[in-house]
């Protein structure tokens, strides 16, 4: 039952002045799904992980990186789970695209999740594309790309593989498990069942299940990429392609998604790109056009098509009631983990109203548990932006149950 | 000015028991883009339609269908304007789907718009494919389909081509102009530029602009068809090729818009096709997969792609305020049309308020206005569907308007 573990190898970088082409983005990204440079551990063909499928995967590898420091008693750990397109780097910059950690406003230094405080945990999800196994691994059967030869995963497979990585950390109970989005629906897992060994839950901006509407946006993603001849029925890699345009395409109708219309009118309205008129074109003449084409090419640099396949299969599968004869308030029936769920009222992908099924269930098993509608104008992708009542909301919750739980006040700088 | 009138031709076709193939549907939909069945008139080339971007097209033909008779006065007429996928085939069977006429319900004897009392006339709006001149029209420059060499149009460029087919049928004023969702804004047209040519509007489920979400969707849905290798930069018809694919995708996104989150849970829920569990597999395990499936791939049968380019492209452009030095209150400055507008509660493409800010704006300028928002779940489609509250609503005001306007009662059957 030995595991590999790997510590960051912070792979050499250059650092061109200019833009990295597209094509050097997408080697990049490549090789950090076969060898990320954040820590990794890999568990050994001995050592299967059994999937909901029924089938299992072996050997496996979860690509994670972590902050802050575990304290002697082990209490204060905090697990990231994050969401459809996120990945492991939370708050250190991104290894392919340089930006900053995707969610480095709200974990860190001094932050709402304060790495002065906890110890912060963040895996790449089973089925991603940034270290963890996923379509883009080797699949050792053959010595090529797995592609659909990958076996199709949920919610739950993600968290089984998560709970592997904190025992290979030595971590009984976590302090916390967060998550936005897809990573709440994680966050909801583990409570789920794995109510000792957590805490605290924070699902915030997410479902107990995916909603029709939910699964038709996500249909017309899949059926975009595989629509594409470049996908070559899963085997591109192999073949030296990239099916940039179906990716493209599914990623920019997914953004829709993340955004309000009140948000969308607010940052671009009938504003035109770079131009007085209109061109009588098909040209982006407006600024949203143009906005949407970017979100398109710049996602199909860094992330796995096969990997947006089978994440967003995931998230179509999930639907924790029935894991529980079809009774939501079943998952947390006897937990005793405080929970934080929060929502945002301009949020249209997962509504105030999905997130307050999730308290019912809660309150009617009398589980310990706060909820807090975020006023936002900001769509779905609040949770990831600018948000002090977010923020508030966080570390007034997590800093109340760490000081019930015994853990010490942050280092000071 | 010589037009040329063709009289229905209603070609001879074969009805085989069996549902034809799709080859036979697209080519059925090409002769249909080339020659249609229904009534159409040409204006020759000494008679060119002037366009907003500054060229114009010559010649030109409308193609259109007609029900009840026009009363010796001429005062009768109705115009219905179609929407974005839609025809002249408001109530008579569709020549290539076989299916019945798209606002069967609306039009017809005994209906709300009765066509024992009214004179109903709706053409195929330019840049369509059933017979009105559109990109799959033949270019007599080149004797080629148009393909991208067709103009980019807008709503008002069709509304003109709909003005000269009321012109060649020798009516003055028409007693309504009805249109729901791109209906709607071409009866907007009407009201701004022909006021003294109508009687009545009734602008139903639409706005007065498009929206920056309106237009993300839409550049979404250009980008899967401009993505598909066998869009072929608009020459699929000349190289025998059909975007299947990739205007399939586009209908599914569309479809999703049309549909609210309510209904789509309430027709389809999480509710497997056809199977007792998850596959674990990307097949159409949910109905609702089945469902979008369906709609692209029977979508892309009778419809164009390059005319979905073109007419998308149509309503992005549109902004009736934009034509009115941004006040589109001056768009209706002494009308003396009676307004009828209406809108659905759970219609999130176009919704109450962008049917409300052109309520106010007719309130500005004291029009004659009347607004009915409509408690619906049904979403953006409900316009289509059976409505009895849109139906009475629609029966009340035109019998009234009639009334006052001298139109003799329905004929008794």
């Amino acid at each position: 039952m030995a595991s590999v573990s790997t510590e960051p190898s912070r792979r050499a970088t250059s650092h061109p002045a200019a833009a990295p082409s597209p094509e050097t983005l997408k080697r990049t990204a490549l090789e950090e799904a076969l060898s990320p440079t954040s820590p990794s551990v890999t568990f050994p063909a001995s050592d299967p992980l059994p999937l909901d499928c029924g089938k299992s995967i072996a050997p496996f590898t979860v690509a994670y990186d972590t902050e802050g420091t575990l304290n002697a008693a082990k209490s204060n750990a905090i697990l990231i789970c994050h969401a459809l397109t996120g990945d492991q780097y939370v708050l250190r910059q991104h290894p392919v695209t340089r930006k900053p950690g995707w969610w480095d406003e709200m974990v860190g230094p001094g932050k709402p999740i304060d790495t002065n405080r906890f110890f912060v945990i963040c895996p790449n999800i089973l089925g991603g594309c940034m270290g963890s196994t996923g379509p883009a691994s080797i699949n050792p059967a053959t010595g090529r790309h797995y592609g659909l030869d990958f076996p199709v995963i949920t919610i739950r497979d993600m968290v089984r593989a998560q709970v592997r990585l904190i025992d290979h950390l030595g971590i009984g109970q976590l302090f916390a498990v967060v998550g936005g989005s897809m990573g709440g629906m994680q966050v909801l897992e583990w409570a789920a069942h794995y109510s000792e060994r957590l805490h605290c839950a924070i699902p915030i901006a997410t479902a107990a299940w995916h909603s029709a509407q939910n699964i038709a946006f996500h249909e017309v993603g899949r059926q975009a990429v595989m629509a594409d001849p470049d996908w070559a029925d899963g085997r591109y890699q192999s073949e030296g392609r990239v099916p940039r345009r179906g990716l493209a395409v599914a990623r920019m109708a997914a953004h829709i998604t993340y955004l309000s219309e009140t948000a969308l009118h607010a940052k671009f309205g009938r504003n035109l790109q770079d131009r007085d008129a209109r061109t009588f074109s098909f040209n982006a003449d407006f600024q949203v056009e143009s906005y949407l084409r970017h979100q398109g090419s710049t996602f199909v640099d860094r992330f796995d098509a096969n990997s947006y396949l089978y994440i967003t299969r995931a998230m179509d599968y999930f639907d924790l009631a029935g894991e529980f004869d079809g009774v939501l308030a079943n998952a947390f029936r006897g937990t005793k983990a405080r929970f934080c769920v929060v929502s945002f009222t301009s949020d249209w992908l997962y509504p105030t109203h999905e997130n307050r099924k999730i308290v019912q269930a809660l309150n009617s098993v009398a589980a310990n548990v706060s909820f807090v509608e975020v006023e936002s104008d900001k769509g779905h992708d609040a949770f990831l932006l600018h948000e002090p009542v977010l923020f508030k909301t966080i570390t007034g919750f997590i800093n109340s149950a760490a000081a019930r739980h015994g853990i010490a006040p942050a280092r000071s700088a």
